[in-house]
């Protein structure tokens, strides 16, 4: 037996007790003839404490002791002299009778502690002694619990987790497959799914009416910060719903993982249509833990003269509150600055500083008068000490570069409050996106999303104009401005589907080439049938008020999709490139 | 709204309620003015009658449903004339008064019955189909229940499941690897997990303590029947831990799944060393839900100038009981012949009938007198009735080769009780198997076991048959035959681990280059650990008495590792090669 307890679980009322415990040496003190020895492991430290007058022998085995070493130790818990109240064990101390040296350890390449020495790059490589660091570890049973909760939840509902298989079909619509040579089937190729959403649809033809499954899903993308190359998802779906059932499921969802690991209620979630969230916000994921909504001011702000508005398609602006006296001239320049850095590419900003004394200062004054000012002010529900941020141009780009300003806003003014929680579901997303480079239409959601039942009609017959315009029975769930899933209802009727692949320009032979097998399968009594996916990383994190889901997964990838500990990928014998049939490509010279 | 309630739910205390349901058309009958249609989903079965004389028009239409329409109808629920007591709705109907088809149905392609009328290729092809049928729905809905049960238990222990890449390296040594060719690293490949091995050993260096995960592996090997190219495993890891701590815990979760899925008391499993199942069984996945051990008769059978027996290295033999007035000179040459065949390979058969008389009756009676032959009889512990049958020859064939006929006169003679369990332990295993054709050592289970700590010294320094008879601290749980999980105590030496490598014939520089992160990992604290896998698949088929996995995975792979349905593999673009600088080899002509 290598421990009766573990380390984190002796009070003072084992004081008396004969106990032994393993774990890593934390840390060791020589005070004279004492000799402490901090032992850790998942639970906890406890306190070693080493005799030199009364076991010499043993006191100069553990002043041997290195960092990490892997012990063992038997003795009598005492009640410690000078309590430690900040640690669980911190009234107790083992007074050590029999030492074992498990395992001995070099010096670890950085230090075991909440805030490390250690670099990314060597962190990722010894991930194995990261993980033994209270954040990394804490991570890491966040999302255990996590993954419990949300079975606990769905089980409870009736959902079914099924298992989809990971060797699946290659599409080249999706682009950004792994694929898998076969070494059965010479020249072809299996493809790891980017999501199951297919094979999550063919079980609801298949009347397993509740499916739900945590599973990793594959994207081989040029890899931006916070993406990897493998991910994972709570990925449902249900049959006979409409949205409000699919919405009201997985809010209940949310709150039952946020109420049973944090504690945290969350309330009712507001819904939002897509038109609003961009009207009010230019972003379909807005942040609600503050203010700050655009305020549209065409109406008001054109006809003066002033040509940059008179010429943009939108003028709008937020409000910030009461920073007119401590925002300067510099600090508006370096806002300005700020703007339009290449990564936001706002062409200017305008302010309309309304000051303590009332009076109006601004980078526009010649152009409108004090009075017309003032009246921009109501608009905004500006108050005195208030200043207006205006931004014009084309309508997307201006809304896109205002969002970009008001959550720098937000940071700068540090309006949000650690600890707040601010879901909403966005709702009735455009079903096609037209790609003005590309000169086609793209699905806003996926391809197998539906439009709204009263837009079926000018689906099946509209112009183009009323193609752009068509909603989709599509939703996000934004929590804190980050997406944390999305789903749709589903089309379940074959010549819908078809329809919705030509206009996603795929010929009749393609659609079927890669689909056929769905579109077939809602031939033989395909249910009405909705579902969504969450981001499980992404909720990890969120949940955490963390912005990176990197510490959330065991042994992530870098961002060149490496694996830096076991240092994949990696080349791979002649003999086995020979059993695939495969030659690899050499660059040319 | 598509449902008040499901077609599974509705009593007797429901009459009179108004309701809607929604489901499939499993059947429908018209009797004179009245329609009867029984509706399907996942919950069961519920009738709808429609009266002519009442309501004509919508009678009418309920004629016209063709079988796996797909209907929502609501009406009045009312008792039924004629109850129908196997079906937990059988005592009611809905009176409907209203019918919208949510969607037709091509005819099938085999029925939706307990007993299809489909062929395993068409059910395979028409999955989303098949899953209708119950027995399929019902395995799928059992391996839910045992994932949800499995997760209760090792999360009520303090287990965390922690996701291990998918994404890793590929190792020559593990062989059958599927890999993953890198777009963003040419000529570079991640593999497959054939499972999480090193993975769940660094998270035991991470100090993560108690570790598992239900998780998919891979192996692409040449598919024999019931072999799938991914699998599921139920993966452990614990550390300090003995062999005892592993057992007690993995016994525990068995005896669990067993109480809450299917309400058996497994009780306390048996203890079979790896070398007595093999002399009393010839197996070391033994069947003990019948008896049949085997007997040696080495001492008693030799030196009775019976050449055949003088010969052989072992002669053993099982009694069947009760068999000798029942089987006759055919079908004892019927035996012989099974036994004889090319998949078995036995030389022939010796019997020795103890009639019911008392007389003996044998093939070798000219060798050994009745007396000679009763005393063997005493041996096999044979009373009158019973047929004793003797193999002979090299002691692993003939071990190998009775434990066949074993099998075979367990199926004939139906000593296995249906709904019977018999679990057990098999333990000490070999650390090392020679292979003769090779020349060289493999790992009985894998590199990563350790032998047990007395025989170290002898795997250090022993000779070439020292090291044959090294055991590990290695176990099997066994269940009816079936092998459903395995695991071992790992090493967690540096150096212990780097002569297992040399042993099994690794040089220096391949061990570094395929394992040296976890050789490097155990220089920094690693504890002692150990841990098993089991077969999830195979615990799902064992439990339910079946033989075959693939009715246990919603969308299994046939023998080819084709995916039937969704026709996987498949060539890909050139233009995806191209990004993957791979070339495909043509066959030569």
């Amino acid at each position: 037996m290598y421990r009766s307890h573990n380390c984190g679980e002796l009070r003072i009322s084992d004081v008396g007790k004969q106990v032994t415990i393993s774990g890593w040496v934390q840390k060791s003190r020589d005070l004279g003839g004492l000799t402490f020895v901090d032992v850790r492991d998942r639970y906890g430290i406890t306190q070693l404490v080493f005799n030199m007058d009364e076991r010499a022998e043993l006191c100069t085995l553990a002043r041997k002791l290195g960092r990490e070493y892997v012990i063992q130790a038997t003795g009598m818990v005492r009640e410690r002299s000078s309590k430690n109240l900040n640690r669980s064990t911190g009234e107790i101390e083992i007074e050590v009778t029999e030492l074992n040296i498990l395992n001995e350890s070099q010096v670890p390449p950085f230090t075991i502690e909440d805030d490390t020495d250690g670099g990314d790059d060597l962190r990722m490589k010894y991930r194995y002694i990261d993980i033994r660091r209270n954040p990394v570890k804490d991570n890491l049973i966040f999302r255990s619990k996590l993954a419990i909760e949300t079975r606990k939840y769905l089980d409870h509902q009736g959902f079914i987790e099924v298992e989809t298989p990971f060797l699946i079909k290659s599409t080249p619509e999706g682009a950004r497959d792994f694929v898998v040579p076969s070494r059965l089937n010479s020249g072809q190729f299996y493809a790891l799914p980017q999501s199951p959403q297919t094979f999550k649809q063919l079980l609801m033809v298949a009347g397993i009416d509740k499916y739900f499954q945590i599973v990793k899903c594959f994207r081989d993308e040029d890899l931006r910060a916070d993406r990897q190359p493998e991910f994972t998802q709570i990925d449902c779906e249900m049959s006979f719903v409409h949205i409000e059932d699919i919405l009201n499921t997985f809010e209940g969802l949310t709150r039952h993982l946020f109420l049973h690991t944090m504690g945290v209620d969350l309330g009712d979630f507001p819904r939002m249509t897509y038109d609003d969230a961009m009207r009010l916000y230019g972003s379909d994921k807005p942040d609600l833990r503050f203010g700050m909504q655009f305020v549209e001011i065409n109406d008001i702000a054109k006809g003066h003269d002033f040509s940059v508005f008179d010429n943009a398609e939108l003028v709008v602006g937020i409000c910030a509150k009461g920073i007119a006296e401590q925002y300067s001239n510099k600090d508006m320049k370096d806002l300005t600055e700020w703007i339009q850095r290449p990564q936001i590419g706002a062409k200017g900003l305008v302010y309309i500083k309304y000051q303590e004394d009332g009076s109006i200062k601004s980078t526009i004054g010649k152009f409108y008068s004090d009075d017309v000012l003032h009246s921009w002010a109501e608009r905004f529900g500006a108050e005195k000490g208030d200043v207006i941020l205006i931004l014009s141009g084309e309508k997307d780009k201006t809304r896109k570069q205002l969002n970009e300003l008001r959550l720098e806003m937000g940071r700068r003014l540090q309006l949000i409050k650690p600890g707040d929680f601010k879901p909403l579901w966005v709702i009735d997303f455009p079903l096609l996106e037209w790609d003005e480079d590309s000169e086609r239409f793209f699905a806003m959601h996926h391809p197998f999303t539906s439009p709204k039942k009263s837009d079926i009609p000018n689906m099946m017959s509209g112009d183009h104009e009323t193609l752009k315009n068509l909603k989709a029975d599509a939703y996000d769930m934004v929590i804190n401005g980050a997406e944390i899933g999305g789903g749709s209802i589903r089309i379940h009727d074959r010549a819908l589907q078809a329809k919705n692949f030509e206009l996603l320009g795929f010929t009749k032979e393609q659609a079927e080439a890669q689909f056929g097998f769905l579109m077939g399968a809602f031939e033989y009594g395909a249910p009405p049938h909705g579902g969504l996916a969450f981001g499980f990383d992404r909720l990890c994190a969120v949940m955490n008020g963390q912005s990176s889901i990197r510490d959330f997964i065991a042994f992530p990838k870098n961002n060149q999709g490496r694996d830096m500990m076991i240092d994949a990928p990696s080349p791979v014998d002649e003999a086995q490139l020979e059993e695939l049939s495969l030659i690899i490509k050499q660059p040319e010279a």
